[in-house]
């Protein structure tokens, strides 16, 4: 059935803030999207043109949510994936394929696919037990990671000496040596089934000084072409080792010696990929639209410099959600928020984020910082 | 109550393709928008967070469609003003003013608000019947436009001699000298609640030389400096003079001797402002909601150069709709099709538009016929 007609339908298990902005941009080209999600307050609940209340790691519900469906994609990577095999078996198109869900979601697989298929990324060994990570103290300071589980900084564990041992994780995990980085770099890769990829250009995570927390994200890099080059190129490399069909983040590491090492990948757009929305010709979102309905590519190209900052729950406030400082930072030109949608707030929770386009970089930093100190979200 | 809180809510009237884009935006700021339309399949129909089937032109329906509304605003002018008058005078918040869109409703009023202001709009005369139209022969060339009931072209007559007579309207309408203009250009001004006044970057149809129909639009006209500023001067200073709150899209006629004079006005989002989603910092769909909300209005700088299509059921054509050559001009960079969602296409309606973004004048140019010849909406 083709894309552009009457009953054609693409499902989405997940209906965060990622499928929320990818419903947006699938409104331009009129794609019938069909959200599965267990929250039924959840960001896409309401303005999604089909919503399904329901579990996607359950195998029945996936597997019955996909029969009506064209395409089956995803905004979250921690989904059934038997159920997803199962769809694609009877012919269905599922992208990213689940094939690619399961190397990914255990970081073991993951870090042992670049080994075995000389991608660049920093040495490690697997550590079936806590035992082992002790057995390997020569590697220290280290990060434990646990092969599967982790999410948003949880199951990483640094392992700075000896004396960090007792931390181990006693699941099956790997053992990463700590890389002394110059700065975090990333790229976001679309791949389409007829093999197109393109990349977005190469974002940087810009540290706060003292507290060295990322404090917000950068749009372009601000390396040389040649680095920027090169991490675009270890991004297209991944995708099309992994034969991904659908957007690839790759977070990579610029070291202090000028080396590209791959952090890690997400199989799905990305909190790094957000400021495309307003300065890029394609966002990410139609771009994964596009990737996976097997269409051309969009134009990557920025037309702006822009940063992103991600708009957190305040710390200490729970409940109905409420926004200060939107007017006064709506009044700065450039400034474009993006709520998410989630009535409750907790500490820390991602309630939205916002884009800053302007192409005059002390400006750019002044009013990052102005968002910064004036948005927040309470209750 | 706050804009940003849980239960605020805007009322929309009217779920066609400029309210489509309007909720598209409105997801950004998590807006709750509740649209009103007579059809069940209208484009807003499956993506309003809520919608209500009904007519905007009766007068019970909107009055009740209001009442849990914070604020009620529109995609159509064409509404039940009695409604939202008794809606305005019970505290509801209604932009634009109903007093506004009955001046413009009726293009007599509008006309002669313009003679009263001392805006700059082509000689006419005031015809009550077909007589009086007879009665100023002297007058023409010159267009008859009925009063009231008039859209998208229906209710214009052109009279250019005596012999013409015979087709001037009964009803009350107007006769308006025929403008022998260099170019049409239009300007959309925002204007909110608290008298800040915003212009887009001037915008112009361009003609086909031979057929003399509206080939695209082109953003930004090709005028000099002082034209453009010259018509954004006249569109602010319209919507100051009749103090509307929301977006006004002023067409002017740029006359052969530099003179620019106004042609109409609608008090909305327009087909002259599409582009603004993909070529401007600011969408007029954000900006017609910033200006309803009483937030501060956006940038609305050009980042691009931009041309608008628009894309219209093929004649010969009726029936479910069918997009020939989607993936050929989805394949040109800076090409990006909206499809507003219309299942049943029929000859010459408004099934989509596309925006090309090219800085580079000849291939824009090269693009725009590109999409024109390609890509069609057949059944």
């Amino acid at each position: 059935m083709p894309v552009f007609s009457k009953n054609f339908k693409l499902g989405l298990l997940g209906g965060g803030q990622l499928g929320r902005m990818m419903l947006q941009a699938a409104i331009d080209l009129d794609i019938h999207v069909k959200a599965l999600d267990p929250d039924p307050n959840a960001p896409c609940a309401k303005i999604a043109p089909e919503f399904v209340c329901g579990s996607f790691l359950d195998f029945d519900t996936v597997y019955a949510f996909g029969q009506d469906c064209e395409v089956i994609t995803i905004e979250i990577e921690n989904v059934n994936l038997d159920a997803l095999k199962k769809l694609q078996s009877e012919g269905k198109k599922v992208f990213p394929q689940p094939e690619v869900l399961e190397l990914i979601q255990d970081k073991r697989i993951q870090k042992q696919f670049y080994r075995d298929h000389q991608l660049p990324t920093a040495d490690f060994v697997l550590t079936d037990n806590a035992d082992a990570v002790a057995a390997n103290v020569d590697f220290l300071p280290a990060f434990n990671k646990l092969g599967r589980g982790g999410y948003d900084g949880k199951g990483v564990q640094r392992i700075s000496s000896a004396e960090d041992v007792h931390l181990a994780f006693t699941e099956p995990s790997l053992l990463e040596k700590a890389v002394d980085f110059a700065k975090e770099i990333a790229v976001i890769v679309a791949r389409n089934e007829q093999g197109e990829c393109k990349t977005f250009p190469t974002v940087e995570c810009v540290f706060h000084p003292v507290h060295n927390l990322v404090e917000y994200l950068f749009a372009p890099a601000d390396v040389s072409e040649e680095i920027s080059e090169k991490a675009k190129a270890i991004a297209i490399e991944t995708a099309e080792k992994l034969g991904i069909v659908g957007l690839l983040a790759v977070e990579l590491f610029l070291t202090k010696d000028g080396e590209v090492l791959i952090n890690e990948v997400a199989p799905r757009t990305h909190n790094s990929g957000h400021h495309t929305i307003r300065a890029n010709h394609t966002s990410q979102f139609e771009q994964h639209l596009r990737a996976v309905l097997g269409l051309p590519l969009g134009d990557t190209t920025a037309h702006s410099t822009a940063a992103m900052v991600n708009l957190l729950g305040e710390d200490g406030y729970s409940g109905d959600a409420q926004y200060e400082g939107m007017s006064d930072v709506l009044s700065v030109a450039g400034v474009y928020p993006f709520l998410y949608g989630k009535t409750t707030t907790k500490p820390f929770r991602k309630m939205g984020h916002v884009t800053v386009v302007e192409n005059d970089l002390a400006k750019l930093k002044e009013k990052v910082d102005f968002v910064k100190n004036t948005l927040k979200v309470i209750a």
